[in-house]
């Protein structure tokens, strides 16, 4: 990554490489870091997020449970436009060679009573409030994604190819 | 946090103990999670990024070491306004009961060398880089911060809360 390395797309197109990385970065993914508008500013604003990753009828997309008191939900409802990155670096070692996941999506309602045995079997602590009639549950519908899987490693994936292999 | 309970306004205005927490949030942190807006869509976009907090003469501010070939440095180059989400949780429990601190930002270049025996003190392995001319010291100036100490424990900060104790 020298100055005088031609660099003309840092970032790579996928490949199966990629799509393997980005899959399993996005399956074992408990929480992330949720990106939104903040309406105040319109500058963006970055909280963290319990998370869920689902290959289901609905496409590969993000789950996130979120409360109606938070700053989040009501940028979001706002503005539907967002961003989720996933995968958290290991406490030892450089956190930047850790693979990560950049999700660039749309939040939209999801059927919250329906994906509670799912949600709870990954956040089995949430039972004590994912009844709550003030949290809700969101999906974000990726359009695109960012997957760095260390310094020098980036590639563009399509939601495509963040589905499961048919 | 149950919906029967009045939340006029669920985050609470600064008071010591939020202080306290918030600049040893930001002390600790060697990465955090950078939003920017993506020039392609004018959504937002987060990425990791290594990190440092400064509370020199510039004021208490985040510094980031960043590619120039990457998308956050080319987003952050159309348009400064960005957030930095710092405090990972541990590897145990529930990500969502470590504190984490949200900052609201403008970014301005900052003095790579003069800065570089601190950087380094943080971050030994980017010895390795931080002299490429195509790495870049960039210091995020909070405008406003919002602290989250955990459910139902909300904070909004300005600066001055994040300055060292005089």
């Amino acid at each position: 990554m020298a100055s005088d390395t031609p660099h003309p797309d840092p970032v790579r197109p996928a490949d199966d490489a990629a799509r393997v990385l980005a899959r399993g970065v996005a399956r074992d993914a408990r929480f992330g870091a949720l990106g939104v508008i903040d309406p105040a500013t319109g500058g963006p604003m970055v909280t963290r997020v319990a998370a869920l990753w689902d290959t289901g009828a609905a496409g590969p997309s993000a789950l996130i449970l979120v409360s109606d008191l938070s700053l989040h939900t009501a940028a979001l409802g706002r503005n539907p436009a967002c961003s989720l990155l996933l995968g958290e670096p290991r406490p030892k070692g450089d956190p930047l060679t850790h693979p990560r996941l950049t999700l660039m999506a749309q939040a939209r309602p999801a059927d919250k009573a329906a994906l509670r045995a799912a949600w709870l079997a990954t956040h089995p602590k949430a039972a004590l409030y994912y009844d709550f009639a003030d949290f809700r549950l969101l999906r974000l519908v990726p359009h695109s994604a960012y997957l760095n899987g260390g310094f020098g490693r980036a590639w563009r994936l399509a939601p495509a190819d963040l589905a499961r292999p048919v």
